[in-house]
C-alpha cells in the first residue's frame, strides 16, 4: 500500500527535497495534494510529474490560469487552499514545509482530520505548540519531525522511554558568522549572512542560523515535541554538522544520530518511519575522511537570539508566539535591507519586553497576537 | 520483582564492576550464585556483602576451606562448579565475566536451562558462536552483550530492523601502542603493553588491545551476534573512546552510542534492559570539555592481528577457535615474558596456517581443537 501525501510548500527548499524523496520511492509514496506560493513555473513541473489531484496556490488569478492548463486537476487558493490541501480526503500524512506561522491553521485542521504530520515547519510548534500537541494526542496522530535535529532526537529515542531521558543536546553549526565576535557583526552584509557553511537552505532559515534564532526555535520545538524541561535542553556548537543531535539518558549513555548534511534523510525517515529505505545516490558518512569532530560551548551573549528563545520558552504561553512573529518580521526587514543584522535581535527583544503574556492562548488569540506583533514592527520600521 | 543473577568471574575486572552495579541497584538486582578463581580473599568479601546461595572456586581445597567459614552457603569447584553457578535454579540471568574460552560449556548449559546471558566473555562467541546462537534461538533466551562496543551496537539497533542495516562500525582506541609503527614494536616491554590509555581492564584484554586482537575478537563477536557479513563490519581508530560504536542504516543514517569510558554503563544496561536506571556517581559526557573527537583509518598491516581475525572469521568454522586459542596461549606466554610482543601475531598466524578447518564443529570437537592448539604452542615455546 502506498502512503498518500499532502505537501504544503512544494517549491521551497524542503518541498523540493520532499519531491526528490517521493520520486525516489514512488513504489511507496504518492503525492495527492500540493500547495505552492507564487512560483507557478516550478509548480507546473510538479503537476506534470506527480499528477496530484488537488493543487493550491497563493493567488486566485494563478489558480484560474492553471485550471485552464490542467482541466483534470482541482485547484484552490489562499489560506483556504492550504487547508483544502492539508485535509484532502485520501491522504494519510501531511508534509508541512511552508515557511513561518502561516502553516498553523492548516496543520491543526489536518490533525483534526486524522492526518499524521511530517513537520518541517518549526514555527508551527513555536507559535502554538500546546494546541498542536493537544490536538495530536486527542486525534491520535503522530507528529514526525523533519528538522534534522529533531529527527535525530526522534531516532535516538527509538525504543527508549522518555521518562529515562536526562538531557537533549542539540548541535549547532554556528551559521554563517560562527567565527565572528559580536562586535564584528555590526557591519555584516545580507550576502555574507546568506552564505551558510554546511547546509543548503532557504533564505529565512539561513538568516535564522546566522542569528542562532534557528537553534532557539529548535530548543522550543524540542521542548514541545518531547516534553523535556528547558533546563535539560542544551545546545553545543559543532561546526561539522555531522552529529545532528544527541539524547543523554539517566544511565549516562548518550545516543546520537549522525550523517552527512542532507535534508532528504530526515524527510525520508518521517515519510517511511519506522522503516529505513535505501537512498541510492546519497553520500555516506566517512568519519575517517572527516577526521575530526569539534565541539565548543555555545555563548549566549554572543548568540543573543538563542538566549531570547530560552527566555521566551521559559515564560511560555503567548511569549513564544510574539518571539516568533517578531523574528519573522525582523528577518523580512533584514532581507529587504531595511534593518542591520544586529537589529534583528533588538527588534525581537523589544517586542518580547512590551508583551504581557497570556498563559494558554487559543488559536484566535495566537493569530491575533501574531498579526499585531508583525504589524507593530513593520509599521515602525517602514 | 528483583532480577536474580549468577555471576561467573566475580573477582576479575568485569566481575568487580558487575558487583558495583548490583550494589547500586540492590532494589532491582540480586546475586544468587557466584564463581571466582583463586582470589579467595576477595571472594570472602563478596560472600559477606552479597550473601549468595551458591559459590564456586577453582580448587577443591579452597571450596572446603570456605565451606567451614560459611556453613550456610553451598560450595562447588572446578569446571562443574562453573556449570553449577551458571545453571543455578533460581536465577534468571547469567553474567559471564570469566576470561577466555573456559566459560563456554557453562554458558551453553545456562542457555539450555533457559537463562538469559549477559556476555562479557567475547571468547565464547569467537570460539563457538554458531553453537551459542543456535542454542539461544532454540531456548528463546537473549544474549545481551556487555562489551562496550557491542552494547553500543545493541543500543543503536534498539527499535530498528537488522535487515535495514548497511554497516557496523566498531571504534578502536588503538591500545597502548597506537602511536608506534610496527618497527617500533620489536622491543616494547610487558609494562609498556599493560599501560592502556583509556580503559582500566584486566591484563589479557589490555594486551589484546595493544595487538588489536581485541578488536578482531569484537569483529567476529559482532558478526555472530548480529549476523552481519564481515564485508559490512568496519573498524575505525578513535583515540578518545567516546563513541563506543556506530550502526549505518541503508537510508545513510548512522546511530551511535557515546559516553565516558566506564564499563559499568554497558554492564548495567545488560542487567536492566530495556530500562535505563540512574547511575548516581558516574561521570557524564561533556563534549565541550573533550573538544575534539578524532577518527583515523585502521591499518591492517600495522595491526596485523586484526587482519588475522578478519581472515579467521571469513574462513569460519573451527578457524576462529584456533585463532582464539592461539591468541590466549600467546598472550599467556607474553605475560610470562617468554615471547616478545611481535611474536604474539606470529604464533597466531602459524597456528592458523597449520589448521585444516572443520566447517561446523560440535562442542567436543571445539574443546579438543582448543586444547590441542594451546598444547602445541605451549610445548614448542616452553
Amino acid at each position: 500500500m502506498k502512503k498518500k501525501l499532502s505537501l504544503l510548500g512544494s517549491t521551497g527548499s524542503i518541498g523540493i527535497q520532499t519531491l526528490d524523496v517521493i520520486r525516489e520511492h514512488s513504489e511507496r509514496l504518492q503525492l495527492e495534494a500540493v500547495s505552492a506560493g507564487e512560483n507557478i513555473k516550478e509548480l507546473r513541473n510538479v503537476i506534470q510529474e506527480f499528477s496530484p489531484k488537488l493543487v493550491s496556490v497563493k493567488l486566485e488569478q494563478d489558480a484560474l490560469t492553471l485550471q485552464r492548463e490542467f482541466p483534470k486537476v482541482d485547484f484552490s487558493y489562499g489560506s483556504q487552499g492550504l487547508i483544502d490541501v492539508a485535509t484532502y480526503s485520501t491522504t494519510d500524512t501531511l508534509v508541512n514545509a511552508v515557511l513561518g506561522s502561516v502553516g498553523l491553521p492548516a496543520t491543526l485542521k489536518a490533525i483534526e482530520s486524522g492526518k499524521h504530520i511530517a513537520l518541517a515547519n518549526k514555527e508551527t510548534l513555536v507559535t502554538a505548540g500546546h494546541l498542536v500537541m493537544e490536538a495530536a494526542k486527542k486525534h491520535q496522530v503522530t507528529i514526525l519531525p523533519v528538522d534534522s535535529e529533531h529527527s535525530a532526537l526522534f531516532q535516538a529515542l527509538n525504543g527508549e522511554k522518555l521518562e529515562q531521558v536526562d538531557r537533549l543536546i542539540l548541535t549547532a553549526s554556528g551559521g554563517s558568522f560562527r567565527d565572528k565576535s559580536r562586535e564584528d557583526l555590526s557591519n555584516v552584509s545580507l550576502q555574507d549572512a546568506l552564505n551558510h557553511p554546511n547546509w543548503s537552505m532557504g533564505a529565512k532559515i539561513t538568516i535564522d542560523s546566522a542569528t542562532m534564532m534557528n537553534k532557539g526555535l529548535e530548543v522550543i520545538e524540542a521542548h514541545v515535541l518531547f516534553g523535556i524541561p528547558y533546563d535539560q535542553i542544551d545546545v553545543v556548537l559543532h561546526r561539522e554538522s555531522i552529529i545532528h543531535s544527541l539524547v543523554e539518558f539517566q544511565d549516562t549513555s548518550v545516543m546520537a544520530q549522525l550523517g552527512t548534511p542532507d535534508m532528504r534523510v530526515p524527510i525520508q525517515y518521517a515519510l517511511t518511519y519506522p522503516d529505513r529505505l535505501p537512498r541510492k545516490e546519497a553520500k555516506r558518512l566517512n568519519l575517517v575522511e572527516i577526521g575530526k569532530l569539534h565541539f565548543e560551548e555555545m555563548n549566549l551573549e554572543r548568540f543573543k537570539a538563542l538566549r531570547l528563545a530560552y527566555d521566551a520558552g521559559r515564560v511560555g504561553g503567548s511569549m513564544t508566539t510574539v518571539m516568533n512573529a517578531a523574528n519573522e518580521s525582523a528577518v523580512k526587514l533584514f532581507l529587504q535591507e531595511k534593518i542591520s543584522f544586529l537589529e534583528i535581535d533588538e527588534v525581537i527583544e523589544r517586542a518580547m519586553m512590551s508583551h504581557g503574556t497570556i498563559a494558554a492562548p487559543d488559536l484566535d488569540t495566537i493569530l491575533e497576537i501574531d498579526a499585531v506583533t508583525r504589524k507593530s514592527i513593520e509599521n515602525v520600521i517602514n
